[in-house]
This record gives C-alpha cells, structure tokens and sequence, in this order.
C-alpha cells in the first residue's frame, strides 16, 4: 500500500509524487489558458474571414477542445509515470490533481487509456481541422463538427460505463467525484451534444433542398 | 483454477459449462440465418420503393448488422453469466465459442461489456433505423449511416486498443486469434469505412451544391 490520495486505498502506486502545485494555482493556469486561447479564436479568424456569431463562438470552442485534447489529454496518453513526477510539471500535476476525481487515470486503467488515445490523437487535430473548416466555409464543416462531437459523446458514455462497470469507487471523496469526475466532464457532454443536433438538422436540411430539386 | 478452454489459463470462471454445439453447427447456423434476413432484406424493400441496386446492398448490410448488434450482441450484454448455460441455447453457444479467440467475452471485462452495450442498444436500432430510411429516400439516411458507421468504427478501436494495453493474450490458440478475433470483425472495419466514405461524399457534395448556389 502506498502512501497517495486516491480511491481505492489499496491501490498500487510506486513511486508516487505528490502534488507539487495547489488545485486553485492549477486551476487558475488553466483558466488563463483558455481565456488567452479563446480571445485568440475570437478575435483572429474575424480579421481574415466573413464569418457569423455563432460560428465564431464554434471556432473558439474547436480551437479549446482541440487544444486541450491534444495537449492535456495528450500528455496524459504518452506519460504513463505522471504519477511519479516530481518536476512540478504543469501536465503532470493537473493529472495527479484529476485522478483524486478518478483514480482509473492514475492505475492506468486500459479502457480509460484507450479512449483518452483516440480523443488525443484523432479527435484533437480533428477539432483544429473543424475550426479552419469552419473558418474557411469548407463543405466539409458540419459533417466534420458531427463527426467529432458523436466521437466525444461514445468517448463519455464509454467512460461512465466502464466506471459503473467496476463499481464506481474511484474518487477520494464525494466532492472530487461531483467537482472532477462530473462537473469538469460535463461540457464535453452538453457541448457536443448541441453541436451534434445543429450539424444534424444543418446536413438534412441540404439534402432536403437536394431531394426537392430532385422532387422524390 | 477451473476447466475451461480459454486464455488465460488462470482465468476464474465458477460454474463454466463447455460448448454443446459444435463449431460447425454454430457457424452453418448463422450462415443459414444470415442468408434468409439478407435474401429478405434484397427482396422485400425493393417491392415497395424504387431503390437503386447499391441502395438494396446497403439495405441488406443495415438489416444484417441492426439484427446481429440486437439479437447477438445484445444477449451477450444482459447475460453475464452465458458462460454456465448448459440448455444449449444458441446465443449462449455463439460466445462460448467466441469467447476462444478473446476471453474477455468470459471474463465480462468492462470496456467489451461497454463497447458491446453501445452497439447493442444504440447502434442495433439505429442501423434498422438506417435500412427503412434508405428505402423511404429520408433527407437523414447520409447522415445516420456515417453516425453508425463512425460508432462501429470508434467500437472496433476500443476493442483492439484495450486488449492491446492489457497484453493481447486472451486467445486459446493462434488458429482462434486469427479466425474469430481478427476475421470475423473484420466486417465491421472494411464495411464501416466504405459506407463512411461514401456518406460523408454525399454530404459534403449536397453542401457544394448549396454553397454554390449561394455563391460562397
């Protein structure tokens, strides 16, 4: 058994480092990130491109995404001694700070692995591609937004089954099981989720068009 | 340590009851009922709807793939315990047979419980969603095959990525890893990818068209 905070206790960690950075200091990085991040998507696609409201609030949200995926869930694929860090860091301590949410990135669970790979490797780039596609008025951006959101929807739902499926004891204490393994996921549920069903009705409607012109 | 044929050997499995069907049988069973759902899937639509000759293949796999992700895939996700049915109960045969090339099925590990609970639930009804849309000309038929197709496609590298992770050891011999692990999904790579080539060539060329006519 080894001295670290996470659930469940007996859990196998040799060599753990503890955090080295508070969860407010981490927080606090992150949030400037994607202030920096997001006023850059905002404001630099506008120079160059005619572009609407909402799609520039889409950019800005493909350009966030896309970035953290890459980056943050990146690091977190190709690392798997994070644990045992003892740099200070930054990615390796948002990773110590989010296993007490879910200790299953920290035990390295293979399913949980597995689809922060494909988030990481695929969906990432992926996401940039969509916010140049977008950008651009590219054909392909709708079917490319679809494609991406169904992929972190499968990502969510796998991610909580495979929990449920091994009896959901993974947080440290109620609070990091709402404030990390709930709250933090959940804009890539309710996001995702509404891009989906805009891209959906957006690609119907140019068939419809289609099909009239075609009369069936 | 029970008495069973799968890998690994130290696999716990309490209450396990070998195969009652043969191989063969399991096999000529499938191909028998594989042939009357695709002969009725060719015939049927094509009476009440005029459908292209690569509409009615498409129709066919959507039939096929919905019945197999329901009906097989289905009862493998609500019984846990198919591994100890001794009535020789076709299902229950098809994953103790499959289970020889990839024990995870035995086992219940959770991303194949997971994956397969996605595919069951939710890919099963939509691909029988996907065959009447087809048929009926729907404005959504596009979108839902690349929706499905993407799924399929996400399923198919979990499955592979989490047993590659976990060491790729749970096949009884070369001949089932190669058969049943390999070939026998291997379906549901190459058809997926066709399909999702050619909707997403769809829906990209309906935008064209749009865009066009705007002028973008």
């Amino acid at each position: 058994m080894d001295a670290h905070p996470y659930a469940p206790k007996d859990l196998s960690l040799p060599g753990f480092v503890p955090n080295l950075l508070s969860a407010t200091t981490i927080l606090v990085v992150f949030a400037v990130a994607t202030i920096i991040v997001v006023s850059l998507a905002w404001f630099v696609p506008a120079r160059f491109s005619r572009i609407t409201r909402m799609e520039r609030i889409l950019i800005c949200w493909w350009v966030f995404t896309g970035l953290t995926h890459m980056i943050v869930e990146g690091y977190f694929v190709f690392s798997p001694e994070f644990f045992k860090n003892k740099t200070g860091c930054y990615l390796a301590e948002i990773w110590k700070e989010y296993s007490k949410g879910d200790s299953r990135y920290a035990e390295r669970d293979p399913a949980t692995v597995a689809l922060e790979g494909i988030t990481a490797v695929i969906e990432g780039p992926a996401s940039i591609l969509a916010a140049y596609a977008i950008a651009r008025h590219k054909s392909f951006n709708y079917v490319l937004q679809l494609a991406i959101s169904l992929g972190q929807l499968y990502g969510c739902v796998m991610y909580y089954t495979t929990a449920i499926l091994r009896g959901d004891g993974f947080a440290t204490s109620t609070y990091y099981y709402y404030a990390y393994y709930v709250a933090a996921n959940s804009p890539w549920i309710v996001i995702p989720t509404l891009i989906s069903i805009r891209s959906w009705k957006r690609i119907c409607g140019a068939f419809d068009g289609r099909f009239k012109r075609k009369s069936y």
